[in-house]
């Protein structure tokens, strides 16, 4: 018998790459696989559908010692809105199927469909189907969410070009932050239900990891501002990685500077308590469900007065160098992240 | 504490009910969500879009130990192709997303991906997007698929009228003769890898369920015959279950014959083996992916030539009359199954 190769030796990207090739292309209507936030076909003259799916395990992708059920299904929900949106299309429906173990009640999975339908009021999306299924142990879920949109509306990851200026929609990093909260109070939850940490200190990063939610009103604002992005992608894994996609997809690199980096001041709080920089959180954290995009330097006017769009730097010639300017003057090469689940 | 209820205490069916009840539904455009095949989405004018999702996973729906990797991935296709082929809706794209372990070698999924890479060039689907991700034990594979239609052809579960014609596609029970058979054979594969069973003999009841062909064919075959069958669904779960939900759905009860019900050969001398009715087998096998579906009677003779429908019995007035005519005469009441995965 020959040697195997071990999964984790690829990384989710490379092992993706790997198993989807070589797979039949012949339908002209299908304008986008594999390898953006969504799935886009050709339904009718200048009309797209979108879609997105996620596959979320108990104790790979969520862990329920300190994620209340209703957030996790609001979560759940979010960031399949959020790659709809990252598409500048419309999320109008999904479809959601769980698996769970004999250890959950019926009591309890209301409370996770309670989040799936607080979702589905607040984004205007409909459940359209799904199903539900015994699991040997934990619970996995999975969403597909479907989007609607003119053709030309959509944005790939792949229009960058020189020059164009990169934005981020809100504050990043805070995502992160919370994570590192609940992971800390993990262990006095699990040991005495009774001891209440102080959270106050911690509501906004905490809210930003348990219920995230996703941009759904950009691709309304960018029409009022007048503004098309030549780029887009949510911010899942962090700046750092979606830095990647966007310059491996648009063949450009990039350059951003650590100073323009919108962070929460409770994440820097959280940062300083774990000596770790908000850089790290911001480059490396993932889960903000932001929205990340370029637009030509022409636009900058445009986007200026908007208060939760920040310029953090701008798409340069060169594909092998993204970069971060730290406020030392000291230019890093940015490594990419988002192998996390592997 | 008040006392939690044990999901397994609703069924599928009920706590599926349970969970969507209260959600939203204000688009006009969505036809048809929870209940039958897959949902259905207006797109444009008389045009739709047609979804089904399918979550599995291992030692729960399928059992590693005796089913190939390839035939999985294959069959992981089918079953969802199947469904939008029961809505009389053409498949033209999946997504595929999977968690494994660390016990699964990157050959291993190779193995999976050539299976569904088949399935995608025989079903002329593409493979839209998905992702990979790591799960703490055993492997996880949620397939969408998409299919599109006139909407003046979408067939819904609840078409049915009384006296109607009710047909199926090809012969039943034959996937759950090769469950049995490879649930027997399990115990030698595993004692001892190079003791090979003899198969041959079983070599039709073990494709049946190993590779499941879902029945693309029908969408266009309906067309010529002239025949627009008034309800239809998927033989997924048995002709048992399957006829209960066409009744709900239609608010009709049904009659069908035992004598009538296309058995292969195979397939009865498997159920002779195993001591158990081969009529048991159609019922409450499931696994078939053929297709059950209704028609006038008016329109018996366009059927009447077509060897691989048979026509198994007639809707009834009573919905509280679900029944089948045994060879002896006797008439006995179908139960419905299709909880097997609680």
């Amino acid at each position: 018998m020959s040697s195997l190769t071990p999964v984790s030796s690829l990384g989710e990207f490379g092992l993706i790459e790997r198993l989807t090739r070589n797979f039949p292309e012949q339908n002209p209507d299908v304008l986008r696989r594999i390898g953006d936030d969504a799935a886009v076909v050709r339904t009718s003259e200048g009309e797209v559908q979108v879609f997105s799916t996620d596959l979320l395990l108990e104790g790979v992708h969520f862990d329920l010692a300190y994620v209340p059920l209703r957030h996790l299904g609001y979560k759940a929900v979010s960031v399949n809105v959020s790659d709809i949106a990252a598409m500048n299309a419309r999320a109008y429906g999904i479809t959601v199927s769980i698996a769970v173990s004999s250890r959950f009640s019926i009591e309890a999975l209301d409370e996770l469909y309670k989040g799936i339908r607080q979702a589905c009021k607040n984004y205007g999306v409909e459940l359209l189907g799904g199903d539900t299924s015994s699991s040997r142990q934990g619970m996995v879920i999975s969403v597909t969410a479907f989007g609607k949109a003119a053709e030309s509306d959509i944005i790939y990851r792949s229009g960058a070009r020189e020059k164009d200026l990169i934005c981020v929609t809100g504050d990043v990093g805070a995502a992160y932050a919370g994570l590192l909260v609940l992971d800390r109070e993990k262990a006095v939850y699990l040991k005495n239900a009774n001891v209440q940490p102080d959270l106050d200190t911690y509501d906004y990063v905490m809210a930003r990891q348990l219920k995230p939610e996703a941009r759904v009103d950009m691709a309304v604002r960018f029409a009022e501002m007048g503004i098309r992005p030549t780029a887009m992608m949510d911010v899942s894994d962090g700046i750092a990685s979606e830095l990647h996609h966007l310059c491996r997809q648009s063949g450009t690199g990039a350059t951003i500077y650590a100073a323009k980096l919108p962070i929460d001041p409770q994440t820097v709080s959280v940062a300083e308590e774990f000596s770790i920089s908000p850089v790290t959180f911001a480059l490396n954290g993932g889960e903000d469900y932001e929205l990340i995009f370029t637009i030509p330097l022409s636009d900058f006017e445009k986007i200026q007065t908007q208060t939760d769009i920040t310029v953090i730097g701008h798409m340069t010639a060169d594909p092998k160098l993204i970069q971060i300017v730290m406020d030392s003057g000291e230019v890093l090469d940015i490594q990419a992240q988002g192998f996390r689940h592997f």
